[in-house]
């Protein structure tokens, strides 16, 4: 069975192509999806498609519907979602999108810098597991898919 | 992933021929589903399969119950439901539709003119975009898959 | 076990003070609910309590959002439904309703004049039983409860 | 029937005193519950129930596990939850929260200052409505309740 | 807690006052319901109330969908479901109201005469208990909410 | 899609080969499955595999389970289940197949002579359509997935 | 509120009457159920109630179906679960209770001596918290119902 | 259809091999998944992937997280679970994925020696069957896939 891995939260480094690599490196049958990564066309998606708003409210929220077609539906197919929070910004729908996996009863490993340990407490304790790098992401994804550990760990 | 997408609503105008050349021109990796789209066919089913009904209540309930077999089916194994409103007619199974899905959790775009925005006002409130043409549902749908906006949106 | 019984649908008529005074009248330990029946705090709510808007579409946006907390929520704790669709109006959100109600796996009752069947042959396939008068639907509730017929029915 | 509703997110101010006491003022059939607000016995309770730990990480981790068998369960329980976001922290168990009752299909009201309008874009586009003040909360609340605005609003 | 019982399948004996009487001689917190065991109210209450049918299949149709109401209600509100198979008749409906308490994972008590274990094998398999005596149905009743047994059992 | 299609119910006529056939030559994109259809087998399993019973009540119990695993894995897969009972024997366990694929919410189809139109009629009434012929059964799957009627029906 | 709470496990220690004292005398609005803890009754309930069997293995599986009907009621009913593994004995039905609670999203305190930490540590891991006596548990129970600790904790 | 088996337990002898290589000698058309069976990885996964521990409770913790990825995904995604209880340990990860699966709906097979009966009565009884050889389970697949006792059976 080919694993489906939804690579969610900060969009500012390049961990999710570290993860990518790193999967394809190990040859792990994987498919990896993620919320759209481009800001710009993230912020601007509603209008640009269905047309101007005046109020920035109504502007965000048009856009954040549109987005939440893609990420809704690939938390849903996700085997398992991985969320990462970054050093900077609130960063609430990486949270966010924490919060609706777990309910649904989906496998979380969240990854992020220890400064963030007492912040992310909640989170990272409805996670199976708290990850530092992403080559540790990688780590867990050989070892679930499997069953072993690199060599040299 | 290829994404199954069910056109729901008005059997009156070209709207999913143009929402699926739309997808096509877009090389999106897509799978339309819709409900019986010939009219005579839709309305005589039940009958022409099952035997005459003298009642014109038994006779739409026996259709109704041989439509609702793909209809439901095909919602419930849809990633999107498109819901489109016409200018004419009560249009009551396309409201029906919505709401189903939107009871599945399944993200939901409506299409309707500008005109029928109040008394839709509910309908629009559960799904994610509300769009007015067939090529902005297309803009959406490039958009959710493929993560960027077309040239020149 | 008192039943719960949520009457969706048109808000110009007395169709659910009848259906409520005929349950009263048989002694039927039942709890009603509805949608907000007054039309104007209806479509007044959202801007009414959460500030103005300028465009009419983000109004009423506001205004359903409001509206479906109710809605959905007390659909959801009802045991059977009631879906009533009158002479006039589009009446999209009764369909929606209806749907809703559907997918959930809520036991519906459609009430509407006969010349409504046709337009309305998908929901009254989805209901369990299909009423003309509110005094039927009394009849309905009276026998589900209790397991017997009026005198004189 | 008597509604609950969960109180989730900031703990640093008075504003789930001035919904409960909008609410007890305005005569309404509502009980409240919230997370821990007490900041101290929330960051301690795993170690001074279970043990110390000399990990913080673990220490954290023990608490929230505790929190948790309480904030799941009463979001499980309530018909409506409402999110508040205040000016300071990172608040990300707030938002993990919210995305935790969004799967759940409860509806969701959250409520912040107006300059966080773009940072919870998603959150509140998850939300049937956004307020920016506790009295907003309850207006909302009395209506879904009562079916009607209050005087004056 | 007070538990709720179905008791499902033959109108045409007295076990059901007998598990009744029973179960009020050994005090046991219980409410129990049924399917109508008026056999001519159930047959007729379709066209009772809804008006009359030409078509014997439809009379039958409209009357099913009224009962469909109660015990697909009761069923769902149940916490056990008991399925008596008397001795004459098809009893379609009792097998087609165990299969629906199995796939809702409700435990089922079959009650039935010896010589239909070969023909109820499936069915029993999916019980918990099969029991040949209302009294037996009494005895685990009893146990599974006191925990203990009757004296002399 | 490829539709799945379990074929419940009576295993002493040739209704499954006609159905299958039919799809055929109709070029239906279907898959078809169904219960063991060798009533030895599906009788002796139990002991056959996992050693004698002296017990004829032990016995089927060790067979149905074993059938079990087929017809509960099978159904849950279906998109459609068409449902057959014929001129003779109890057969509760379609009956039983009916009520479990009603609770899933699986569109069924009931297949069954005219004669047991009362003794079927909460089953008819929980199917989206009751058949007399293995050939109207592929009338309405050809219907639900081409969305034509065959010519001359 | 009144919680639920359910005390899976050893049934040869008095931790149950430990907990539910220590809740009284906390003052606490909790609910316990437990499973039969008699053992003699437990294991003759089948036999006792439904007939002798002359194979032990069909005198237990005849009693354990009848244990579950109570088991998996009052599982499904509690708002937490507390599974309790004492010194002795394989206990797996203690585990098996753990892994039912767990799929259904119940949140689970383990209680256990420390020298059983790594045999058990897939189902700690599965639980919100691990205590080693009754009056840790008593602790957590009295902190997610009041939201403070103990004087003294 | 390509059925898929999770072989859950215990991972001291060649059950697993048994099967699979039975299976192939069967030409079943079936996908076998497991827990991770290298007892050292399995322990140490946690540390080895995220960072030592120094508390044995937190080292079992960590592993025990990252191998609930593994199994929590497979008995999801399995048709049917075997659980197998060997002569030594406790195995109470065994009896969780038990009641993990049984919540699921999952149709469950034991294998154990037979002086194990009475201590896993009640996870006997939640399974469709018990078997004492792994090529008892192969006879159990083929059946159910094939719908054939193999010659000799």
């Amino acid at each position: 069975m080919a694993w489906s891995v939804y690579l969610a939260g900060e969009i500012h480094s390049d961990w999710r192509e570290r993860i990518a690599q790193g999967a394809k490196d190990a040859g792990l049958d994987l498919t990896f999806s993620s919320p759209v990564t481009d800001h710009g066309a993230s912020d601007d998606v509603g209008v640009a498609i269905l047309g101007e708003e005046s109020d920035g409210f109504w502007k965000d929220h048009k856009g954040a519907g549109v987005n939440a077609i893609r990420t809704q539906t690939l938390i849903r197919h996700a085997d398992v979602v991985v969320v990462r929070f970054g050093e900077k910004y609130k960063q609430w729908n990486a949270a966010f999108d924490a919060g609706y996996a777990a309910a649904l009863g989906k496998p979380i490993v969240t990854l992020h810098p220890e400064d963030h340990n007492h912040a992310l407490k909640e989170i990272d304790r409805a996670a199976m597991a708290t990850a530092e790098s992403p080559e540790q992401v990688v780590g867990i994804l050989r070892y679930v898919l499997e069953g072993k550990l690199a060599a040299g760990t």
